[in-house]
């Protein structure tokens, strides 16, 4: 399969400039540090949906006859695709319906209706609501929107390649996630026909790795209950348009494990200071293992921010207790009043602030004059971590580091 | 005091160009909606240091003469006044020494010798360590760099507020944070100078309101021991020339409330997907209360981006129990096998996630054969939550909300 002609990514951006936002391309001092690859981030992220899904929306929008538009169109998406376009056809004018699979959750069909679309939910998994919605666009004469798998989709984000050479020509390396494959084979034909030696790569999930299996001519190993904390990466196969453009076009295509991806974005947060959802963080993710893959200047694509609150909280928390800084301990004190007034006070001498504490004293297995104590402290890092044990070790506490 | 002329401030401007990013200024349309203002957001938390000291820090350290720079610098500060000019310093190969409070914690101080620079820990509260790097400046021979009371200083900071319109010539107000003041004195010189009606407004934290007292000639109201999220903002009283300079130039200081400086954090997180510090979320959280003062198109300065992460986790938790996204639940339960498993199946079946389920038989005041149970629930809002509540009473459960 061919690239999209440069011509008609062109004009893609041409057509979008107005409707979307030239999102800032910024180099990372830090994270080029610690990667050891000269790093700059495309905070697509700062898109108003927060992720690029509306460059590729709102191209096949504005390429509808008048016709085509007074019909509407249909989209099947749980995720940014439905955001993106359900704000672009909504500021056009253009009636939407959008098919949610069944199982989505309350908040995510909630947020698309009030965007004032009509929202069916149909379907086990995504794959049968995508099939409802090519039945309902036949049916009812409306326009399907396929999120990935549609030419027009593919130019609109590959807009994002034109963006990312001209804000800073000194490129050498793109890295992209890897969903259905409209993002990266839109950024890989823009980007080879203005720098045919800029390295493109891909990312996937392991859990989702059928891109990959497909590049490197490997079985599929399909995972009907594969989860992934990047959910804009859960799809089950490249399309038929991006699967073949794919594996004609890009460098590489690597995977990264689900931790790394939790790395990643808590990464992001902490030193970039931005909010980023797994696929987002994908790339960045990329370069715990694989960075003797770029060369030169390399852009990461941050692609969108679209995380859940809570589940943003709980990586930080992951992140805390993975780097250290937060660890629960359990020491054995004397059954004996005061026991928890010095254990506390030694904690407060080390400079260790007590997050929680447990005093459980039925139900374990110690003598029965002792009693475990958890304690979860939040501390600077492991060496002050070792530095606590060690000191409390040296008071005469048994004291064991719990694994969170 | 008369504001900084514009042509130093221009002076500084070039002479940090390339030292300093330019960082990005960016319409938002959801908070514009919110909060019914139409709003800019300036992200000088992009900053390498993410945060604008370094404006003014590396302004200063240029402006010394070759002899004063091999004597070196003394900064007192356990904030981004430290990591802004020992990031300059550094690059510029000055040797500098930073005096912070002895109570300053672990991992600032292990930040700040990361980067190569001494560090003196000196006096129980800032003001005491402010004198001790006076008399050390004065002993060795070292230029002070102060915070914010140094004209020097006060131009570098201003260059945001050239940034700001040059960005945007349509602004018609700029929201700053009061700290020492000596931000928003550069930055009401440098806006007022190039034009004169744009209005710039300061916001101070209710618990540190000093020179919102001092503007309105209120009596100063000193907390010893107040505490604020906003570290950056917990200054005890205006410098000498910003004191005086705020009252002259700034056309309003407003106050703002802790829980206000939260909300603002989550909003920026969640909506904007990018992570503030309390300082640089007091510009929105004045919007909550005081949108009133602003006129047109309003700037905010989003200062700086260094909140530790376990402060971060917690304000999400917390902006999710405000919310009403996380609600704990006490609900009495039949004392018999089987109980706990029906609650849990209702629960299921509203579309409620259950995070953590306390089930403490001693120590309660209800009938001995029903047994409370507490359960945290992550649901999508006071919707929601109102509508589990009303269910599981509907179901014969006696239920209360419990105030977190």
């Amino acid at each position: 399969m061919p690239a999209i002609p440069i011509q008609q990514i062109q004009e893609a951006r041409d057509r979008i400039r107005d409707h979307v936002l030239y999102t800032p391309l910024i180099r990372s001092e830090t994270l080029s540090k610690l990667t050891g690859v000269d790093l700059t981030l495309k905070y697509e992220n700062q898109q108003f949906t927060a992720a690029f899904k509306e460059r590729g929306a709102v191209n096949k929008l504005l390429l509808m006859s008048p016709d085509e538009r007074t019909q509407g169109v249909v989209a099947a998406s749980a995720g940014n695709h439905a955001q993106g376009i359900a704000r672009h056809a909504g500021l056009l004018q253009i009636p939407i319906r959008i098919v949610m699979p069944k199982y989505t959750p309350n908040n995510k069909v909630e947020n698309t209706k009030a965007l004032g679309v009509e929202v069916d939910l149909v379907g086990d998994r995504f794959d049968e609501s995508m099939q409802f919605a090519r039945e309902l666009a036949i049916s009812t004469g409306r326009t399907l929107v396929h999120p990935f798998d549609d030419l027009d989709v593919i130019a609109g984000q590959g807009t994002l390649g034109i963006e990312i050479l001209e804000q800073d020509p000194s490129i050498e390396t793109v890295i992209v996630p890897i969903g259905g494959g409209g993002l990266i084979c839109g950024v890989v034909s823009a980007v080879k026909q203005i720098k045919p030696d800029v390295r493109v790569l891909g990312v996937q999930v392991d859990t989702f790795n059928t891109a990959y299996a497909m590049f490197y001519d490997l079985p599929p190993t399909e995972k009907r209950t594969a989860m992934t904390i990047a959910e804009g990466m859960a799809v089950k196969r490249p399309g038929e348009i991006t699967g073949p453009m794919m594996k004609e076009l890009l460098d590489d295509i690597v995977e990264v494990s689900e931790e790394e991806i939790e790395r990643a974005i808590f990464t992001l947060l902490e030193v970039k200071k931005t909010v980023v959802e797994g696929a987002g963080a994908a790339p960045l993710a990329a370069l715990f293992r694989h960075a003797h893959l770029t060369k030169g200047r390399t852009a990461l694509l941050v692609t969108g921010g679209n995380i859940e609150m809570m589940v943003l909280a709980n990586v930080i928390e992951r992140g805390l207790v993975r780097s250290k800084r937060l660890i629960r301990l359990r020491a054995l004190v004397a059954d004996v009043p005061g026991s928890l007034a010095k254990l506390t006070q030694h904690l407060g001498k080390l400079d260790s602030n007590i997050v929680d504490i447990t005093h459980q004293r039925k139900l374990h297995t110690s003598t029965l004059g002792a009693q475990p104590i958890d304690v979860l402290i939040h501390l600077c890092g492991e060496e002050q971590a070792d530095h606590v044990v060690e000191q409390l070790r040296a008071e005469g506490y048994e004291v064991n580091v719990l694994v969170n």
